[in-house]
């Protein structure tokens, strides 16, 4: 198991960005995956930046919707980490049980569907060009 | 490449799912997809219903909302058939170049961030168990 | 696109190959596979013989069955070069369009239950441990 | 982890599937992925219809078959609860230890050489479209 | 197929990544990428950060093993743009048709062994936890 | 769990693998995958000398290449036991902390990049063809 890397173990470099980490998510909790990325900390500094820039920028696309997208790819990928992570955060932006239970539904149809159109090789039809 | 079956060469038994399909989407178009499935008319009938219902009835989750959750598995899987057509339909929907944009920088995120967590290994902190 | 070795511009090393296989399947033909394998020789060896071991030998589970799992993981992994050509395999085994849409149908569940259950991480029952 | 819901926790709409599922499978077991889906009981009926009538209905491909099948996409995925499920369910059906190896033999095979056929970007033999 | 956004044509926020793509990189050439992914300016930006801090600084990796893990990535994917243009990558960088064969088996065969490993659920071994 | 067969339980078929496994690698440890594959000891025999042959043989890629190049399909596939035994492997031959951070930085941004490439659809540049 990777070595977690505490607040008061950490570097200035690492607690900077565990600083700004907190700051950003006003909360005073670091989820282990930047302690995990802390063993190299020119990673956990590009990661926390690319994952703050698009998960936390204004957009178009709501911050709940954001979390849905996000786990229909973990849930696609099987990450347990990112799916248990994420969807605490899904439900703190609001989402219920049973919009977790669509959620998956419309991940399952999908991967299925996919795998339709794969095994068929469908071609592209003229007017989705 | 996979033989498509027209509605004019079709039997009843896939008239009756295309009629279906019509009706519900209001449309007078049949997807690929659809002619591609028809070579094995249960695949055809079973299919259809699964997508009519995880997609089209009434639910938490609002139809554009399910378009871009469809969209970040199929290209999470490289399905271009459903990836291009699911962009038709979002668009159909209200989703513009912009918003499309942004779901896959969401996408592209999830699909790095999930690579990191599981070669860290990252174990799930308790309080989201 | 890779260049693709025919058998009148082969090294021996290659021949070798290619006459082995020819054998091996009663056949004059050789799959494009095997012609962009022949690139790097060693690979396209030990490919070979990888595949002619693991296809080829007697064992407990028929050809044709081979043949649907071989096309199940192609399927799930969209490799269009794999399905195509274990496609045309199993259809001379005795796969028909049937088999075929049956075989796509339990592809694409498989595909969609396998998120079902890693959406929710879902434990294993202890009756299966 | 999820929370697994109990037949005496259920409510009538949970219960009528559960008694289907034991009546068609002629057992009084309930496996843990029913009682995971039951959080969202439209997706616990939609997806044991499914599965019933796919994995269910007569057709041209045997049971066993079909368990191999899902087994080779389930590996492929790395669904633990899938292939600890479907394994039971194949073992009763007849797999040996024996088969289970040459299956893992033949998935692991076609996963390899999937990634040769697409990292060569081998072009799809005429005779073969 | 996605509109490509050439340099007359880009916006000067575009072509502010396109100058700094074509400096950092010594070359007048954008790859098509890029060009599609100015159909979204923040994305673009974003990920041209992104691609040249990781692929670009200085670091104990060095530039041609850098492109060998990407495209092993890309082929266990099947991503062929990424495919074709970090093959080219490599290429500049002293990747002979040689070592693209051993990257290909080397990729093939990890392939193979963690479906062989995930299949059999492997447990790690305590020396390695 | 898989059950692992212990060399005093072993067969003479499964024993003469595994003295060949401790002798080509200088060691009298037997990794679990291995003990697991020998509950078929044909799927045994072949994946130790195709492994043997790839990960062996002398190359143009050197050693610690070779286990950095495997590490990112696994991290990409998530085979956590492979993850883990070749990390190992990868630490024995010179991969420090800083190294296997810097891999996996590439192998988050090679899977996002992926998708971007995939999700726009991207049409190869004519000088990469």
């Amino acid at each position: 198991m990777t070595h977690l890397i505490e607040y008061q173990d950490a570097s200035p470099e690492i607690r900077a960005v565990y600083d700004d980490i907190m700051a950003t998510r006003k909360t005073d909790y670091i989820n282990n995956l930047w302690k995990a990325l802390a063993n190299h900390p020119p990673t956990l500094r590009k990661t926390w930046e690319h994952v703050k820039s698009i998960m936390g920028e204004p957009g178009l696309i709501d911050p709940l919707t954001r979390e849905l997208i996000y786990i229909a790819v973990s849930v696609t990928n099987n990450c347990q980490y990112c799916i248990g992570t994420h969807s605490a955060a899904a439900r703190d932006k609001g989402m219920t049980d049973a919009m977790f239970g669509e959620l998956l539904a419309i991940v399952g149809l999908a991967n299925e569907t996919n795998r339709l159109a794969n095994g068929y090789n469908v071609p592209l039809d003229d007017r989705y060009r």
